[in-house]
Parts: structure tokens; C-alpha cells; sequence
């Protein structure tokens, strides 16, 4: 994939391509459409940044409740995304034994009570015991602190998702 | 369905039950959440609408670019949502014949070239012989009227679909 290929993309092509390089939110690359020609992918993404920067509080909230839990139902039963599927098992996410996998979900209870929204977080870029940490940390922050920091991981595991897209393979955890 | 018992959803399963009252675009509803508790259905509705008309003119074309065509590929394989389906077969669209599936595609395609979205209307609101009228006329228009037009059609959606919710049967045809 290069850009001039994308720049030649229909609004619908466009879509198929980058349609969940922020889950389950295909209105914002088709938002970002209109923005063509890009110069390079760095300009895709800061235009998909821009947009996501530019919501009201409550889109901001709305693009994490468009995540699925961390280890949740949907990831036990292989009904997320094929991107998420992919992140959250490289993480170690969709085997926890039961121990974790409680401590996970009472976790998760907890944080969504606090927010209103679940914990998101870029997985590939971390271990199971690292999120696991995170998630721990993060319950103490405030909830416009964790507001932008999990739009700041979407933008993280948008910018691994426009990468593998472009590059054609997915990106190995650092 | 009412309104009590809505305000008492999580955003899960609040996004469950409204996640598509807006054509694949979860994050709209995802969103409005944050405003509950709603004192009745109108009101869940205008919050919906100025969600959408607080969003700048890309993320109004990204809302209309994520419908299907009318008539198009999804609907004769039934790709569309459930939702979509239900719309374009009550208003005759998933039986045409030859001569007018012909017709429709190169009204759609024409229409797309020209405004780099596809033609929204309510179907539950016309029948074919409308619809076909609609898309012909609607063609002539300059693009932030047709932009504005289809806004206005995907908020009748809108409102179909949540009068069916909290109903919990569809509206006929007037």
C-alpha cells in the first residue's frame, strides 16, 4: 500500500482499507476522506488525529465505549475485531488462567464504574503483567486525566494499525 | 422499551440496543450517553441530532458515506445491517427489475461522483417510484444543500429506528 494508491480510493475503498484503524469508528477515516490528497501516511494520521482532537468531550468518551474489555467476553469468544482479536492475543490477553483471569474482570468492573468507559490500551505495546499495572495505576487517575490518556492509546494503536496497513505486516512488540 | 429503564443501561448495553440508530456509526449513540438520564424518547432523539450537527462538514459526509447503496451490492447479497435490509426491501428495493437496477446504479454511481457520498432518503418513507424521483432530482442540487438534505434523511432514519425501539414494532408506511 502506498499513498498514492490510497489518494486514488474511492470514499468506499477508503473505508475498506482504514475503516477500523480506530475500532469500531468507520465514520471518522470516512470523515477524513475529505482531507485527500495525503502527502504521506503521517498526514493520514495527524488528519485522523485532528478529528479525534476536535470531538466534544462526550465523541472522545463515545470512540473508547466503542472498545471492547480487556480479556472480555467478546475476546473469549473470538467475536472482536480482526485487529483486536490479533493485539489482544499477542498480549497474552485471550489465555489468562483463572486466577488473572478474575482479577482482570473485577478490575475492569471497576474501572468502567469509575469512567464510564472501559480501559483502553495499546496491547501491543505492553505484556499481560504491564497492562495489568497500567490498569491498576490508571484506576487512581481522574476521569478527564484518563480521558485523554486512553485517547492518546487509540491514537497509539491507530498509529500500529495504519503501520501494518502500509507496511503490510503488523508491527513485532518492542 | 422505555425510557426509565434506559436510563438505567450501562453504556454496553445502551450501545447494544441504539449502537446502529445511527447507520454503523455506534459512536454517535456511544456519545449521547453521556448525557442521560434522558426524560423521554424526544429527548434522546434531539441529543442524537445536535451530536450530529455539532460535527464539522467532514464527519457529516464521514455519517452519510458510511450507508450502503440503495439497491446496491450489500443489499442483493444482504450485507446490510438488519435495520437497512428491513428499509430497503419494504420500499421495493431488493426485487427490482433488470430495467431499474440498471437505472439505480447509474444514478447512484453519477451521484457519488458528484458529491463523494452516497444518496440517503428514508425508504420507509417513499416507494420506488419516489425514490427514483428523488434521486434524479436531488442530483441537480449543490453539494452543502445535498450535504444538508442527506442529514436531514439519515435524522428521519434516526427516528424511525428509535420509535421501533421503543415501540418494539416497526412503523408503517404513511
Amino acid at each position: 500500500m502506498d499513498i498514492i494508491k490510497v489518494n486514488s480510493f474511492s470514499y468506499e475503498e477508503f473505508i475498506n482499507v482504514f475503516g477500523n484503524v480506530i475500532e469500531k469508528c468507520p465514520i471518522i477515516c470516512a470523515a477524513v476522506w475529505s482531507q485527500r490528497p495525503f502527502s504521506n501516511p503521517f498526514d493520514l494520521e495527524v488528519a485522523i488525529q485532528e478529528f479525534i482532537d476536535n470531538l466534544p468531550t462526550s465523541g472522545k468518551e463515545g470512540i473508547l465505549r466503542c472498545h471492547p474489555d480487556l480479556a472480555g467476553r467478546e475476546a473469549l469468544r473470538c467475536q472482536l475485531t480482526t485487529e483486536s482479536q490479533k493485539e489482544q492475543r499477542g498480549a497474552g490477553l485471550t489465555s489468562l488462567d483463572s486466577t488473572d483471569k478474575f482479577r482482570i474482570d473485577q478490575l475492569n468492573t471497576e474501572y468502567k464504574e469509575k469512567f464510564g468507559f472501559p480501559f483502553v490500551i495499546c496491547a501491543r505495546m505492553s505484556d499481560k503483567d504491564e497492562i495489568f499495572q497500567q490498569l491498576k495505576e490508571r484506576l487512581l487517575n481522574d476521569p478527564m486525566a484518563e480521558l485523554r490518556t486512553g485517547i492518546e492509546e487509540v491514537k497509539k494503536i491507530c498509529h500500529l494499525r495504519l503501520h501494518d496497513i502500509f507496511s503490510g505486516s503488523p508491527v513485532t512488540k518492542p
